[in-house]
């Protein structure tokens, strides 16, 4: 019994620790447990039920596939939903009609070759990357309905009054879906893609910022300009920045169907956010390799590294301002005609930083462990140009 | 018609390109193909048809969404689905007794209430990563089971002989996309991140090894032992291999389900390889740093490249050569024991380097644009030596 409660108490904190990571999860779940229970009283409400029959089974079963955690995603299964329901359903028919033409025997060959012959179609359709980000389930429901709509009407006569009376169904659980997803705390993708990328723009320029203190091991000093923060947690934030392509791209794809809301339009240019993205994960791949270094900076003898202090403090502070600036215009969209001073700062620490350079080669020290600090913020200053070219949004 | 002409051809190009990346694909589209028509011999079959009726449904259902590209995924979904579909049905019959006992008013009041409890407690299960990752279909289904069956059974009220009649098709329906997934021309999703691991692997050992020449504009010289390629994809190949992560996680998921194939038990380490992966990955970021230096080179004066061409060529072709061995290794299963040499080897490299460099410094060049590569280099010996530690599997 102990291990049971232990394990228990383990689940109670994950459980508390997933709602708090996002609140929204908690309202999300809510939704779908309303919508579940909306749709449920088709089988209730005797006139309803009357009218549609069997086929609510069709409604509830949308509302569990299709409701999902963002807008986009709910819109994009939805629309998928509805349209391979139509088509299939269409095709099938055809294909229903065209078989019984030859007669009995040939009815079953001719529909198993159309089964076939669509579903493989479907299949290797889905293996394409365009189709794959966003009609994939549309390709699913396809398939699905094709082989549904020709089988089943091998039996039932009745097909096309049943065929219109499941699609209704599933257009109303669709419909339903969409309305509770966007009027009750709508999540929309968009917005969650914009917040991402703003923010993994504010890990790396935290990275940065601290950077300088970390490397140089200030400890409050009055006129190094940053005190180094107790909380470390800044060094590992980075690390979440490498691995979000595949996350980026799957929100942009849900983007791409919502409709305008807070300050964005439909057919938002959602592409620069992935463009961004990608420069910010550069950025992130060459602080991985510059965060190795402080591992390795115990060798690097102190004279030199005074030497280089204050030009390199400066560069990491600035171009970290720069940063910073870049996501608060993000955030904020508007343009970001600060960062540009951040950025000369920065530039002109580079020069000092060099002087400095040749004055410390004159005194021959192990440089081995302190360059790449220097390359990593000239390579930075190029891609912070590349951003404010794109951060035009 | 000239335009449509130029599309159809676009498209036919890319279905070319699609089959020809991975043949497997055509093979599993007839297999989809295959199962679908199979299936759909419960209707026309009379014998079958007069067991199951209408629940051969459930089997087109469960064959159509079940059937993945790789056996794990396959299996995953199939057991998922069963185990989902028997926990939730006898969940749902529990919760139908249990509201009859209410009387007729109480029931829908009981049966709305576990509704809007079990949706919203799977929902919000599948927030859990844990869950997410291996039984997130599985929780799907639960819902969309409970749901069904007992709100179905507000009707009908031979719900239990339904249930196992509809159980029994989706168990069959499952069985058979198992048997045809493993039986016929089987997508192993082990193999596959087995091979994914070791090709990465050797993506980045290509481009160590193109990098010296690449870095020097070596054009064939005899003592320097790489000939430069002309192909310069070996340059690009590496950044593939920055964004595998999410795409290691699913196959080391599906692979957790397969049983014993090839040379893998059930229960192979899986773990290993990913973490194999993430220390690839990071020598990829690295390398990422080092490329960009490649662009930036025409500044260092030809004399200082001169003094540490030969060390550099040697230290990046002894840590491919490991990285090679180490690949081959992992294809092979076999224990990397020459890997070692290699990494010796490049060590001697590093000091060799050193002396160079200390030589160098005595000159005052502009090391800037140099230095990365060697910190780059001695990096890379602390990860080849991490991968070697792993590499036991």
């Amino acid at each position: 019994p102990c291990k049971i409660k232990v394990k228990a108490l383990g689940i109670a904190k994950k459980t508390k620790k997933v709602g708090k990571d996002d609140p929204r999860r908690i309202i999300h779940s809510l939704k779908v447990g309303f919508a579940l229970t909306l749709v449920s009283l088709f089988y209730y409400v005797r006139p309803l039920y009357n009218v549609f029959g069997e086929s609510s089974m069709w409604a509830i079963f949308t509302v569990v596939v299709v409701f999902e955690f963002s807008v986009g995603a709910t819109l994009s299964k939805s629309i998928n939903r509805g349209f391979a329901t139509m088509l299939a359903g269409a095709l099938g028919v055809g294909v229903q009609e065209l078989a019984s033409l030859l007669g009995d025997k040939g009815k079953p060959i001719v529909l198993g070759f159309f089964v076939f012959l669509l579903a493989a179609t479907s299949a290797f359709a889905r293996f394409f990357p365009h189709i794959k980000a966003r009609y994939d389930y549309g390709v699913l429901v396809f398939i699905l309905t094709f082989s549904l709509v020709s089988i089943s009407g091998y039996r039932a006569e009745k097909i096309i009054e049943l065929a219109l009376q499941r699609l209704s169904t599933i257009l109303l659980g669709g419909a339903m879906c969409i309305v509770i997803s966007i009027f009750v705390c709508p999540v929309w993708a968009g917005q969650d893609l914009h917040n991402l990328v703003a923010s993994n723009l504010e890990k790396i320029a935290n990275f940065l910022e601290g950077f300088g203190g970390e490397y140089f091991e200030v400890s409050g000093d009055e006129d190094s300009g940053t005190v180094p923060k107790k909380d470390k947690s800044f060094l590992q934030a980075y690390k979440s920045v490498l691995n979000t392509k595949t996350y980026e791209e799957s929100l942009a794809n849900f983007a791409w169907w919502e409709p305008c809301h807070g300050s964005f339009q439909f057919r938002h240019p959602w592409k620069q956010y992935l463009k961004i993205g990608a420069l910010t994960r550069k950025c992130a791949y060459q602080m991985d390799t510059l965060s190795a270094n402080i591992n390795s900076n115990v060798q690097t003898p102190p004279e030199f590294k005074r030497k280089i202090q204050n030009s390199c403090m400066k560069m990491s502070s600035e171009s970290s301002k720069a940063l910073k600036t870049l996501a608060m215009a993000i955030k904020t969209v508007t343009n970001p005609s600060s960062s540009s001073i951040h950025i000369e700062n920065s530039k002109v620490a580079i020069d000092e930083l060099k002087t400095a350079m040749d004055d410390a080669l004159r005194e021959r020290f192990d440089l081995l462990k302190i360059v790449p600090a220097i390359t990593m913020a000239s390579i930075l200053m190029d891609i912070i140009k590349s951003i404010e070219e794109i951060s035009e949004s």
